[in-house]
């Protein structure tokens, strides 16, 4: 497997498009599309928060229905969340907007929003954004950079990556784009994210490599500890590389596994160290857990905590805040079994031991929590499970990103 | 049952001593003892977290025994959490020096401290402490007052209160302190809190009253999400006010609960309002749910939402932040049930109906939410369960109080 230039539109046979449709934001793009000629299979997962929006509604019926897919349209500004009957047609309407520019069924094309809960999307103007968009879809890496920089909120670098690997005898490609700032902690999913395949792969198995990937990536970040109602992570892959269809697990599916873990693990990242008002990044690494789920709760409890945050921003090596995190995450286990380490590209610093707080140096901590990417690294020394989790520092810009939000 | 001014030396027979023994803090009183010459009855509930401090696994321990207690000594500035075998003798050397002092067995004294997680305590200064306040002992409201400022960190304000009530044909007197203003996401209790009773009841009874009590008030407060490795909540009642013992439900006991109620949720109130850099208290009312646990479950999740509280700091009418945080909180409902009001001393504000946003007026929205205490009232149309949850406002401050805590 290698990483490659690219996102959304490397894989054969997909293209992008995006415009300014004026829906909320002004002066900027708003909308994306993502279109393949050819059928795709799709699979996806979706927000677990009882609140979902519409758009999320009608992915989960039209992912749920097993039909084969053209594209997703995607818009910025508003989430169409808490909208009602008139937001699920918002959705219907944006659908036939593209059967009728690009001549597919309507429940082929998946939508997803993203922005202000409560407010109704203007459906004229996503209507003849879909429309200026059919005409303007295109392959190249440019095509699929600009949607990335179109699905944006609060993000404020745009977020792509693609790889190539060998399947079947051929040589593979996935991308991907992903949006997210705030309101990201992902259960079951994470904030907006695409992905693009050329594999043949049957839809179910896709599936499953999706939802075993998710947990150790998109659903190990967190900015906030919202979960927000528009969670939406959807693959499409349209079998064009040619290799043969990858239908059972073996040589193949391990190949292609490994190459969507390598993209969702790097657009998690890219997001946590985007997170709203963020000045680095924050890793919580546990090895020697008694068992996976543990160790995920773990690395995920240090990093969403509000304290660990500011502490991680202010550099200090205020390590109890994290021990704290930890002991309320609802893992079981004895304080006295733990150990726990800084680590950054400044080195690598031992500050509690089986129990008892060390006698460490400030200066020494200081260097190493100063970097862009700072990790707590916690030895549980019960069994063989690990897990990482990514966040992000909270900082004074985190709250003014979020006391006016609407303005 | 009336509110009187006063607070954990109101009760018959209560005293309390305070003193600055420079245990972190320069040049302010950081050491609190409250001692009752007669043996109490004792209940309390302690933090679920895992990563217990020392100090609460030494009263977890006494208040478990059965024996009856004379009192408690509290420090601020340090935790005394994840400080090992240590710590845990730097409580017992503390109750030994009660004990040499005040002529009680070390083992009715109770411990509890509150500050920087994972540093060791100095005993020597602990010690001294507890002699020099042996010696000052006394039952004014001022000396209770004194008390209540010894044990607070970033509080910016002292928390007590006391109320009488009747009950087996005598007044019987209820007090009591608390601080707490960081780190306050209380499970099973809260961060600290003294109360003291001269009413005869039953100590199970007692026990009783208070796990009922803890869950509607102190349990329904967070100000970061962050479960204290050190939350405690003791009572003594030592009996002076010659009431008939309470020793089973009844009037006498309806009175007591209701005193215990009331000065239990005036304490969470305020210590939800002097949240850490808040500006105003954040209420979330929660009527009509399905059952009493949901209903607390979505209170509690509204007021603790990161993206609620920096909307409330904005005075943004951003509702479709409380939606989605009822939406994750694990409660079951739907949108379409939901009625959303903005309520305050400025007036009510509906703005989301059945499912559906409601167009309201923005600067009427504003001039509710500029007020010191905002209420979002939620309808749920499902039941009859109610709840209320007090939080606080993410500002500015709250992230320069955390990211430079220790220095």
């Amino acid at each position: 497997m290698k990483e490659i230039k690219g996102g959304v539109t490397s894989a054969k046979g997909f293209m992008a498009a995006s415009t300014a449709a004026g829906i909320k934001y002004e002066g900027r793009k708003d909308m994306a599309m993502v279109f393949c000629k050819e059928p795709c299979e799709c699979a996806g997962t979706f927000t677990s928060n009882v609140v979902k929006a519409a758009c999320v509604m009608w992915d989960i019926e039209l992912t749920g229905s097993g039909r084969p897919m053209h594209g997703v349209i995607v818009n910025s500004g508003i989430a169409n969340a808490c909208t009602g009957s008139e937001g699920y047609e918002a959705c219907r309407a944006t659908a036939i907007a593209a059967q009728d520019a690009l001549g597919v069924p309507y429940d082929t094309i998946a939508v997803a929003s993203t922005g202000v809960i409560g407010m109704q999307l203007p459906v004229d103007k996503l209507v003849s954004g879909v429309g200026v968009m059919a005409g303007e879809l295109g392959d190249s890496d440019e095509a699929g950079t600009q949607a990335s920089r179109a699905i944006m909120t609060t993000d404020t670098v745009n977020k792509e990556i693609a790889v190539t690997f060998e399947a079947g005898g051929r040589t593979v490609t996935l991308g991907g784009m992903s949006k997210g700032s705030g309101m990201i902690h992902p259960n079951m999913c994470t904030m907006l994210a695409f992905l693009t395949t050329d594999a043949a792969i049957d839809k179910a198995l896709m599936q499953k490599a999706l939802s075993e990937t998710v947990k150790d990536t998109f659903n190990m970040i967190s900015v906030d500890g919202d979960t927000s109602t528009n969670d939406t992570l959807l693959i499409m892959a349209n079998g064009l590389a040619g290799n043969e269809k990858i239908v059972s697990e073996g040589k193949d599916y391990e190949a292609f596994k490994e190459a969507l873990f390598y993209v969702c693990r790097s657009l998690a990242r890219k997001m946590a160290a985007d997170g709203e008002g963020a000045s680095k990044l924050f890793c919580a690494k546990v090895v020697n857990a008694s068992n996976k789920e543990d160790a995920r709760t773990l690395a995920r409890s240090v990093i969403s905590s509000n304290l660990s945050k500011a502490a991680i921003f202010g550099c200090d090596a205020n390590f109890g805040r994290f021990l704290c995190a930890m002991g309320y995450s609802g893992a079981g286990f004895k304080q006295e079994d733990v150990e726990l380490f800084f680590e950054s590209d400044a080195g690598r610093l031992a500050v509690f031991d089986h129990g008892v707080p060390l006698d460490f140096d400030e200066d020494e901590a200081i260097k190493i929590l100063k970097s862009d990417e700072v990790t707590v690294f916690i030895d549980m020394h019960e069994g063989d499970a690990c897990a990482e989790a990514w966040g992000c520092d909270l900082t004074y810009d985190y709250v003014k990103i979020n006391a006016d939000y609407r303005s």
